[in-house]
């Protein structure tokens, strides 16, 4: 017998799973930590298991909305003042905390701000990768790497170092601009080394997952 | 006779014809106005002139090289500063002024610093349509077209206009927390746009071919 079929009820429950589903990956807090796992990797680990996730995808595998330990409750993730197309995956992150400003660096990068637990707008950045992917595309001059030492206290005077000022100055003078004496939050797979750029910032991979962890428990839906 | 064989030496000195050889076209001042050519249109219509020209590719089709009344002064446009790298067309938009901050905005955006005749460092960012290109890579959903009257005074709430913002938002925090006290100069086919979310900012076409003047000038090259 398969040891997850052995579990009570009870255990299950107390050890829900969460995932977040992304274009690409599952990240699933299991209950000790963040997994990323390929959706194969996923559903072959977990199919047994109870889990509530939410998917930025409008139209997800049925393979996936057929497991019948898994609840979909994407619908459910409400952010006052978020807009209509809003991703569930940033509506759940802006519902971690009632204030402060809300960075997802992943493929993409979103900034989004919060104040008393009302969502007040954000903007949308490539991801880094994205940002390299961009320059090298324009010309082969143009293709580098990331200095991820990259100073940012003077001007660059090499291409490389130019282009990754470019990325990280930008990236951070515009979040300066929106920080002005509120808490800064950072998460996804580029949000630890992002984060080191800012003076007073916080690295959370559970901050999605905590505003999923507050929609279960105040509706009771999971 | 074809018109132009006709035409003294002293006429053509007069009006001397400058050339900046970007990656896939030609800008050309004609002694009126910048003209934006094809390769194949520029050598059709001014072989026969005597034109100056820099250009950014280190090997040029040799078509170009081999026309007798074209000369490359890429070579010979020296700016104290400057690391071995860096563009000509940049160099040459750096030597227009001793004082600014020059912004090139065309395929990439590069944002250069010069104090008193020196150059003091800058960076490069992708252009408009490479950072509209890198989001549509990164989703479907990000697949857009900039809002060019997008307003920069509050934080936007809709996915295109969250995206407008960060490219345009993004290009000027950075360029504005370099930009104190600094005269302000814009050149290239987004430049005037991009001009126009600054209080104080000079759009000149004719930057790069100045730069290229005052070369000519000081060192009789042509």
């Amino acid at each position: 017998m398969n040891p997850n079929e052995m579990r009570s009820a009870a255990e299950l429950k107390d050890r829900l799973l969460l995932a977040d589903i992304g274009n690409t990956h599952f990240h699933i807090y299991n209950g000790y930590e963040v997994e990323h796992l390929s959706y194969e990797e996923a559903i072959r680990q977990y199919r047994n298991e109870a889990l509530c996730y939410i998917s930025v995808k409008q139209h997800l595998d049925s393979t996936i909305e057929n497991i019948a330990s898994w609840k979909n409750i994407s619908q459910q993730i409400h952010l006052a003042g978020a807009y209509e197309t809003m991703g569930v995956d940033r509506r759940a992150l802006c519902l971690s905390h009632e204030n402060g400003l809300f960075v997802d660096a992943g493929s993409a990068i979103t900034v989004d701000m919060m104040e008393d637990g009302k969502y007040r707008g954000g903007f949308i950045l490539p991801g880094l990768k994205a940002m390299l992917d961009a320059y090298r595309s324009i010309s082969p001059v143009l293709d580098t790497e990331l200095n991820k030492t990259i100073s940012l206290a003077q001007l660059p005077v090499t291409t490389k170092d130019g282009i990754s000022y470019g990325i990280i100055a930008s990236i951070k003078a515009l979040i300066d601009k929106h920080s002005d004496g509120k808490k800064l939050y950072f998460t996804g797979g580029d949000g630890k080394f992002l984060s080191s750029f800012f003076e007073a910032a916080t690295y959370d991979e559970m901050l999605v997952f905590n505003g999923m962890r507050k929609v279960i428990k105040e509706s009771e839906i999971c």
